[in-house]
C-alpha cells in the first residue's frame, strides 16, 4: 500500500479476537476466574431476561449435523454466534463445535466485536451450568459425577469448584482415554477427580451429575434408578431434535428448569414430553418469581441446550476485558466511504 | 510466539477478504464485468431454486434500523450475510447499509470464507436487478431513469450497461449533490449521463425506471400518472416493513416479480396490497416454469428485497476468484486442538 492508497478510518475497523489471541485472554485471567467472570454477566442479563428480544435459533439441519444463528438485543447492543453441531467430526479430526461471535450497536448497526467462540462458549456454557446449579443444586453439595468426558469436562469442573465450592469430580466416559485426558487435565486443579468405570460408579454418593455427551440419538446416559432423591441433574448434551440424554422417567420425577422453553421443547430432553408439561425458566428462579430448589429430597434438572443470551452475556464479558492491544487485532471489515453515498467513488478511488 | 507456542493449525484457518482486499479484487476484475460474473452465478442459483433451504431472513428491529441475518444453503455450502440497514446513519456519518458474509461446508460446519460484503452487496444488488430486467425488460431498451443517487446508484447503471446495454441513465435525487456525485463517478463508464431537476423529468423516454431511495417510511416515488405502459420498474428501495416507494395504483397496474414471496409480502412494495395478490417468483421466469413479459405494454415491476441467494451466490463468485494470496488474509477463526475432545488442554498448552 502506499502513501496515496487512502486507509480505512477507525469507523472501518472492528476488533477481532483470534483462538489465539482468546487462549491469551483465557490464560491471562485464568479459566475458573473468567468462567466465573461471565456467570456474573450471566446472572446480570438473566435478571433483565424481559429486556430481550427472544428467538428460537435458526438451525441449517444437514444429514451430518446443523449449523446455527444465536441471535439476540436488549436494544442497545446485538449479539449473535455462528455455531455449527457436527456429531461426526470428531471421528474425522473436526472439533465437534466451533463457534464464532459478533457484537454490534444497535443504534447503527456496526458490529463492534467479531471473535472465535468455540473456547467462549465452552466457558459460557460452564457459567451457566454452574449458575444455574447455584439456584438449583442441594446446599453444600461437594461432588459432582461427569457422564461424557469431552472437551466441555474440564470447564464444567472447574466452574463448579470455583462459583459452587465442590471439591471432588467423579468421571465417566464410555472411551477411557476421554476420561484419561480429564483426568491429566485436572491435576493441579485442586479438584479431588476420581476415574470410574461405568455411569453407576461415577454418581456414586454424588449430589450433582452432570451429562455431556456428544452422540446425535436419543441415547439413555442415565435411567431412572440410578437417579436418587435429592439430586441436581446438569443435562448439557440433549441439545438438538432427536439428541437427548435421559430416560423419560428421570424427567417424570424431576422439577424440570430451562433457559428458553420456547427452544428447549423442541431441542431439549422435554421433547421427550408433552409440549404442556410444566418447567420454569431460570431466569424466573434468579429474579425470585419463581421458586428453584423446595428441599433436600427434590430431584432438579436443569435441561440446557443454550441459549442466545448467554453468548450475548460472554460477548459482552469479553469485550470489557479487550485493554491490551496484543490480544486482539483491528479488522477492516466495514467499507467506510467518505461520504457515505459515495460507495462506488470508494471503489474507483482505490485503483491502482 | 516463541517456537514453542503451538501454531494454529491449517483447520483453523479461514480466509477473509477485507474491505482493502475487496476493492482490489473489484478493480483487479473491473466493477462491470465482476457484476456481469455475479449475475452469471445468480442465474446458476436461481435455476436451481428448489435445492435451497429458504426462510425469510431474522430481523432484530429497533427505533432507528434493522440488523438482519440472511441464512441459505443448498445442502453442500451453507452462506449468511449479516447486514444492518439505518437510514438516519448517512447523516451521522456512517453507511446506511454494511454488511459481512460467511460461506461454510455443511458437511462438517466450518467457515471457509469471512469477507466484507458492504461492497459485496452493491454489486450482487444490482447484479440481481440486471438478472431480472433481462428477463422482463421491453426488448431493446437503452435508456434508465435512476430516482434516488445513492450508494447503489452507479453499480446499478454499469449493471444496466453491461448486461442489458442501455446507453443512456437519466438520475433524479431529491438532494442534487447526490446526482453530482453519481455523474461524477460515471464519467467514463461510456453511459450518456443526464442530470435531471424532477423525477418527471428522469423517466421521460425511460424504457426502465430504477427506484432505490433510503427513506424508512412509505414513500410515493412514483406516482401512477407517472408510469406509461410498456415499462420495467425496477424497485430496490422499498425493503423493510413500512419502507415503500411506489403509489399502491401502479401495483395495480403492474405484473410483479418478486425473489422470495413470503418475504417479499412482508418487506417489499407488496406489503400494500393484499396477502394473495398474485406475484410471480423470478426463479420460475428464470427456468420457464412461468412467463415474464408478455407484451409491450405491460408494466412489470421487480419488486426486489433482496434474498439470502443472492448473497449466497455472491459469496460463492468471490470464492472462486480467491487466488492471489495478496487479496486475502487468513484468520486463525476456529479453535482446533489435537485431539477435539482436548479443548481445555489446548488452552492450558497456550499459557506463556
Amino acid at each position: 500500500m502506499n502513501a496515496l492508497t487512502p486507509q480505512p478510518s477507525h469507523l472501518a475497523m472492528v476488533p477481532f479476537v483470534s483462538v489465539a489471541n482468546m487462549l491469551k485472554i483465557v490464560n491471562r485471567i485464568g479459566p475458573a476466574q473468567m468462567i466465573a467472570g461471565i456467570a456474573a454477566y450471566l446472572e446480570d442479563d438473566f435478571r433483565r431476561w424481559e429486556q430481550f428480544d427472544k428467538t428460537p435459533r435458526i438451525p441449517a439441519h444437514s444429514r451430518d449435523g446443523v449449523i446455527e444463528l444465536m441471535p439476540t438485543s436488549d436494544g442497545e447492543i446485538y449479539g449473535f454466534k455462528y455455531v455449527n453441531g457436527h456429531p461426526a467430526n470428531m471421528a474425522r479430526g473436526y472439533q465437534t463445535v466451533t463457534a464464532f461471535g459478533v457484537l454490534s450497536r444497535v443504534e447503527n448497526g456496526y458490529p463492534v466485536l467479531l471473535t472465535e467462540m468455540t473456547v467462549l462458549t465452552a466457558l459460557r456454557t460452564a457459567a451457566t451450568s454452574a449458575l444455574a446449579a447455584k439456584h438449583l443444586a442441594p446446599q453444600g453439595a461437594t461432588t459432582m459425577a461427569m457422564i461424557g468426558n469431552g472437551a466441555q469436562c474440564e470447564f464444567q469442573a472447574l466452574a463448579f469448584q470455583k462459583v459452587l465450592g465442590i471439591d471432588t469430580v467423579r468421571l465417566y466416559d464410555l472411551d477411557p482415554a476421554a476420561t484419561a485426558k480429564a483426568v491429566r487435565n485436572l491435576a493441579g486443579s485442586g479438584l479431588t477427580v476420581v476415574a470410574c468405570a461405568s455411569a453407576e460408579e461415577a454418581i456414586t454418593g454424588a449430589q450433582i451429575i452432570t451429562t455431556c455427551t456428544a452422540d446425535k440419538q436419543n441415547a439413555t446416559v442415565l435411567t431412572d434408578n440410578m437417579v436418587g432423591a435429592g439430586v441436581h441433574i446438569n443435562g448439557i448434551g440433549g441439545d438438538c431434535p432427536g439428541k437427548t440424554e435421559l430416560h423419560r422417567d428421570i424427567l417424570l420425577r424431576s422439577d424440570i428448569f430451562v433457559e428458553y422453553a420456547p427452544q428447549t421443547r423442541i431441542e431439549g430432553e422435554i421433547q421427550a414430553l408433552d409440549p404442556d408439561h410444566p418447567v420454569t425458566e431460570l431466569w424466573k428462579v434468579i429474579t425470585g418469581q419463581a421458586e428453584g430448589r423446595r428441599d433436600a429430597r427434590q430431584i432438579t434438572l436443569f435441561d440446557s441446550v443454550g441459549f442466545a443470551i448467554e453468548d450475548f452475556s460472554a460477548l459482552r464479558y469479553l469485550r470489557n476485558q479487550l485493554s491490551d492491544p496484543g490480544e486482539y487485532i483491528e479488522l477492516d471489515l466495514l467499507a467506510d466511504p467518505d461520504d457515505p453515498r459515495d460507495l462506488f467513488g470508494m471503489v474507483q478511488r482505490a485503483r491502482p
